[in-house]
């Protein structure tokens, strides 16, 4: 079976093909600027050059309508006809309480979805036309969401619930939801086939540190804790995000500054974080380089950055009463050897002995980057969400053949 | 010499007077209601019956009148004239980074409180009444001021800085200034004394935990960082505080139900943490008490308020790289028996081996509640706040007067 995956944002849609006889990728791409006057179109096929297109592409239909031109085209396509795509499978931000796997398309999932856009405006509408422009183009076609919500709905109450009135909850859903859950799902189960042991016997602590940047703990194989909430901005500092702060800085600002309410969402989500602190990025390549080189600033936004990961991990400890393995993925966490030093270093304590030869090797696959006998062992293990959704859809797809 | 200790809020005046050949209490009391129709004057002299007493009390001018009144009455007073108050010691909740040590009251000191008025809008006004109204009714009196914030200003950067655009700090100095600074100080000291360990040698987490609660990791002898924040909302789940949530949800609900920024923070610190949750009481021993006649709100309340001061000692554990002690003080650390052995039971892991007997002994000293042996010990340390900001008002007068 081949699975399109599509990640569709509200001017941006990415795609890959995968065949699921050996979960190959057979093309990947991106649709940039939808809406604007130039889209681009960047189609990367295996084995074959990068093909780039520039027009105008107004609408998501249109847009998945480029990419079905991408993948059939007998040039530099992957597919001889559109109907060798047996299923679709979206990235889905928000799913909510209401959907605690992956599920396949219905009228009732795509009314529940809508009725999230409230609690993921700049999300879930963009997947939403994703999802329409896929059922226009091809109508025949099984199509199937996963949540970023939906591994962290095992969570207990005393992890999702905020200390505040309760009928917040009630009347507007406001909980702590969690995201990156493909993420954190894909490679605690990654490590725990490294380790060979079970998952359920694991205690881990899972940092997925990309661009935006997450801790889950993992108990008895299910999500216990994780650090971003009701929205991405809690927890952790991230590129352009606060991660925690004070929740009474936000009204002290907002009447300081006399901001509106999206000002100081915009504020705490695109303009603080690792760039807010080291003035130069929000990337930790280059805070990193600009850290070597002697720049200040850079090296506290690496300290602080380091500091708060750090501390969530000890955090998550003591919310299981131990941890075994801890786990970075993603950007950063897969990458930047001087960010799992300081922090692997820092709290040794834990009962982790960092192999700085192990830790400094660049590669693609799962490896633990502890001395052996280290008593907690540290992995890092490459994400890919990508291919969690395909796994997903495919299986949706093939039971709902068989049932 | 005899000190006289003020705590002075908006309308209420607190007062501790101290005999410091002995350091002990002579008498204490409270004005409450000032400005209202009917102000009430609780005295309580040691040894005689307390005096309570309603009148008009516009201003706290007057209501220090009533309390030197009160200490010099000749029935029920504790000194036979007023210039036996040799030095008045005020707390003063917000100290900037303008102080770190307590200080004499002087011209500059003053207008420095006065600056910080926009840090602590609801303490350091009333706080400057206080001072005003003792200037008034004793003009000749040296008198000192000690700070919540003090403690806390050895924090480094990584932990006083938030990861947010940097102007703010500049332009308003939003930071993580931290409270119950003389709290923490005062029990750390204690407990290092009980450990006969110079305090330098001990990480050691000190958890505040009364109607407002706050943890502090103390490094070296100084604090190294702290939950509450910019203001005492930030932290620890409270008896009607929120402590840490998704700052994203600050402006959702402002949006959602349409409120003002004082409503917002009214809604976090007055109307949400353990009295939210329970819906019963936000005081610990009411909620304990609801928990065991079997409430579930009451047990959610009591576990999420157990599970986040788990999660503090573990980051704070992990901040410092180790935890040697940990020290629980004021109203619900030195009396909770349950909330103790909730968070220590679920964090043996550190190395805490608790003794149920010990725990349960409802002593007025300095203790300890771990097993002998225990890797981690575990105190409970009373804290006395007015003792030592009589302590340092006696010791910056003394200083003064041989200078």
């Amino acid at each position: 079976m081949k699975v399109l995956v599509i990640n569709a944002g509200s001017s941006s849609l990415k795609y890959q093909l995968y065949d699921m006889r050996d979960e190959s990728v057979l093309a990947s791409g991106r649709v940039e600027r939808i809406g604007m006057d130039s889209s681009i179109v960047t189609h990367e096929p295996v084995d074959k050059p990068e093909v780039r297109n520039v027009s105008e592409i107004l609408d998501h239909v249109t847009a998945v309508k480029r990419v079905i031109d991408m993948l059939t085209n007998p040039e530099f396509g992957a597919i001889s006809h559109l109907n060798e795509i047996e299923a679709v499978g979206h990235r889905v931000v928000h799913g909510g309480e209401a959907f605690s796997s992956s599920v396949l398309v219905t009228q009732e999932v795509k009314l529940e979805i809508r009725r999230l856009f409230d609690l993921a405006p700049l999300h879930n509408p963009a997947h939403m036309m994703g999802i329409s422009a896929v059922e226009t183009n091809l109508p025949d076609v099984p199509q199937a969401v996963v949540f970023d919500t939906a591994f962290h709905q095992t969570m207990p109450n005393t992890s999702y619930l905020y200390p505040i009135p309760t009928v917040l909850y009630r009347r507007h859903k406001i909980r702590r939801y969690g995201f990156h859950g493909t993420s954190h799902s894909y490679v605690s189960a990654q490590a725990a086939n490294y380790l060979q042991k079970p998952l359920e016997s694991i205690k881990m602590i899972t940092c997925h540190i990309g661009n935006g940047a997450s801790c889950a703990a993992i108990l008895d194989g299910k999500s216990f804790d994780t650090s971003m909430g009701m929205t991405p901005l809690e927890g952790l500092m991230m590129g352009t995000r606060s991660g925690d702060i004070d929740p009474a800085i936000v009204p002290f600002v907002m009447n300081k500054e006399e901001l509106t309410l999206n000002e100081v969402n915009s504020m705490l989500n695109k303009h603080s974080g690792m760039l807010a602190i080291s003035g130069i990025s929000s990337d930790m390549r280059e805070v990193t380089e600009a850290m070597v080189d002697g720049d200040k600033n850079a090296k506290l936004a690496f300290d602080m950055y380091a500091y708060r990961v750090k501390k969530y991990i000890g955090a998550y400890a003591a919310a299981m009463n131990g941890v075994d393995t801890i786990v970075f993925t993603a950007g950063v966490g897969e990458n930047s050897v001087a960010l799992r030093k300081a922090i692997c270093e820092g709290i040794s304590f834990l009962g982790i002995e960092l192999d700085d030869a192990r830790n400094e090797q660049r590669r693609k696959d799962c490896r633990e980057i502890t001395k052996e006998g280290s008593r907690v062992k540290v992995l890092v293990v490459p994400t890919n969400e990508e291919l969690l959704i395909a796994r997903d859809t495919y299986n949706l797809v093939k039971q709902s053949r068989t049932s």
